[in-house]
């Protein structure tokens, strides 16, 4: 629900997420609607989606404003009263207390209001609970919150738990595996993998998921009845891609983060990392401290966007700089080093290259980024011509970065 | 329509893209609906949109393979026979020539298929052309390939000069204006803008876009017949804001980012800027560093994760963190000038807080943070509690930051 997604201000994230969520319980999506900020359009679209599904999930328009109209809209379509909440009014209370406000808003208490019936799901991240509202006509709608962070926090601590529970019997979950690997492109992996397997490997399904930080592989299998079957098939052709697949791939937790793994290995190291930056200006440093507890593992960096400070803060020789240039291999692996003896750490990674648009040449044009790793007892630098936009060579020298270190402790 | 739109692999950005195309044109969106490759589905999402709408736009299913659908399946809703257009084919034969086939693949015969009575929209970027359809019983169809490359050039350059005659006399282009906002909460802001406009502002249309890094207000109108009366009309209900909006406000570019009308002012001025980090971990260097051109401005940044890194790369007085805690005024402001003497900038920014989820304490508790300006001859530091997780702590702290600057600037 959003006039700024139909507009195109807003492009709709959620509705990808939450379709990933309800096929991963096993649950099909069978279609998705955006509809304006419009009582009469939320309320209709909701009825037309219910005669085709038993659940409708509802995003959006549960804000205190007063374009915020999808609570109010779906009860009155089911004919629902609404009722204040006691226990959200104190909640809300408390949180705008809490913010150092003196009173609750006005606004605000539209968000404590329940349609007779629901069941409210919390929502500890803001201020608009999400609602399971019963409809009275058979099947379930849900309502949550737009802002994706909120979305997410209740479908996973609240509407799946419960949604499973309803459709317990009937839930056809797909079993799936992934294969990341970073720093081989998509084509170049499909051919490879397409020699690998000439043949079907139906009932197994592959699927190639390039993103910015490199190429997922996703094997799926409907569970059906042999759930133990339907795993071994999966393991069957992930040990046959292996010998294709090993040289690029990661292990990672569920998003598909190196970061996760990289800190995982770290920690159980005691060892700790640093990192100099260039022209990803800060995204290497900001992956790193993504994750809670990233401090017992990172100490600290230092990004050096001008010459001067590659030679004033991490002691880089200015006639390294002159004769090399600022992206090389000899400046990268300085950088490294600077930052590494700078901080007092175990390892130390550094990023050195030409993001663009501007500062490309011949010899070096954009894209051109050289990624060190320096460690106990190694160093190495690596070069890479990348892609893409500013954007995209930034994310992807820093994932390069990233899988870089993790090749190394992975030795 | 696509499968993987349903189940979340793909994210809908050709939806945006082409909303905001239609808006400008003066048509506007009224809803949208994404569906399953499968031939009934297809048709049925076409017929309920046409009795909402003058004009559907379908993207996706105009592919060689047998997944894909749409051609067939809304030549058969409206009882149009296909028939093979020669010259499509002769394009599609030359096309594959090209790319070193000696003949067109038989797969590839379906996109040489047009429903009676419809108009070839030329792709010359693929395959698949897309196709405008007049609706037996009125209205129109627009079939366009789901590649965003292909999807938008044809767009582009054939539907809306079609479109812009077709409905020539009715277009209503929409006039809008951004007030970008933070520093605010949604329900405060909302309320005070209530209270600043307690009557209806008809015909212009306020709304709320809360985002991480603040609040957007979008004023719309649309353009109707007087134009100028519009713009007028939006002007005026700007002007009535100003007092409830302008301690927030910050002017920047359409994709309301404060970067851009940071960096416009310190270029302006000749003057550049430094960061010192300690929670937000690189994220204010990497969103100073986001624009092209930035090392105009940029030098460096010192990400001081912990307390030693703080006394030995910023000169913070250890003295300072035994007494003050490293989440504290006295700290930020030793952080800022560090920054700005180490890398010898005409201004410093520093942030230091508690992200979460760990590290809080009853007087420090998680989303406290400290942000401080230096610059010629003034410094301020500014005390928040943000709500939110890690992420959002981190994402508000960085904005709060950079705010902080502008309106330095700004004086």
């Amino acid at each position: 629900v959003g006039n700024e997604l139909l507009l195109g201000a807003t492009i709709d994230t959620n509705g990808a997420w939450l379709g990933i969520q309800l096929a991963d319980l096993g649950i099909p999506v069978r279609e998705r609607r955006v509809v304006a900020d419009h009582a009469g359009e939320i309320a209709h679209a909701v009825q037309e989606c219910l005669k085709n599904a038993e659940l409708v999930v509802v995003c959006g328009g549960l804000g205190p404003t007063p374009d915020d109209l999808t609570r109010q809209a779906v009860a009155d379509a089911f004919g629902l009263a609404l009722h204040t909440d006691p226990e959200l009014m104190r909640g809300l209370e408390a949180r705008f207390k809490r913010y150092g406000h003196t009173r609750l808003p006005e606004h605000n208490v539209s968000q404590a209001q329940v349609p007779q019936g629901a069941t409210v799901l919390a929502n500890p991240r803001g201020s608009a609970p999400g609602l399971l509202v019963p409809a009275p006509s058979g099947g379930w709608v849900v309502l949550l919150p737009g802002v994706p962070r909120e979305m997410r926090g209740i479908t996973l601590e609240e509407v799946l738990p419960r949604v499973a529970t309803l459709f317990e019997d009937r839930l056809q979950p797909i079993l799936q595996r992934w294969i990341r690997t970073t720093g081989i492109a998509e084509s170049v992996l499909s051919e490879r993998v397409s020699e690998r397997l000439p043949g079907s490997i139906d009932p197994v399904e592959l699927a190639f998921l390039p993103r910015l930080t490199g190429v997922d592989i996703r094997l799926t299998i409907a569970q059906g009845e042999g759930a133990s079957s339907g795993a071994h098939l999966l393991e069957e052709v992930e040990a046959l891609l292996a010998p294709v697949v090993d040289p690029f791939r990661y292990y990672a937790d569920e998003t598909g983060d190196v970061v996760e793994a990289v800190s995982r290995r770290l920690a159980r190291a005691g060892q700790t990392v640093a990192v100099a930056e260039s022209c990803t200006g800060g995204l290497l440093a900001q992956r790193l401290t993504g994750l809670p507890g990233s401090s017992q593992i990172f100490l600290g960096g230092l990004i050096t966007y001008s010459d001067p400070s590659k030679i004033e803060l991490l002691g880089v020789d200015a006639a390294l700089i002159a004769s090399h240039g600022a992206v090389s291999e000899a400046v990268a692996l300085a950088m490294a080093r600077g930052a590494r003896s700078r901080l007092e750490t175990d390892w130390a990674l550094s990023i050195t290259g030409v993001a663009g648009p501007g500062g490309g040449s011949e010899a070096k044009p954009v894209g051109t980024v050289w990624t060190a790793v320096v460690g106990p007892d190694t160093e190495h630098a690596q070069h890479r011509r990348f892609p893409g936009d500013r954007e995209g060579v930034r994310v992807r020298s820093a994932q390069a970065a990233l899988a870089l270190l993790h090749s190394r402790l992975a030795e």
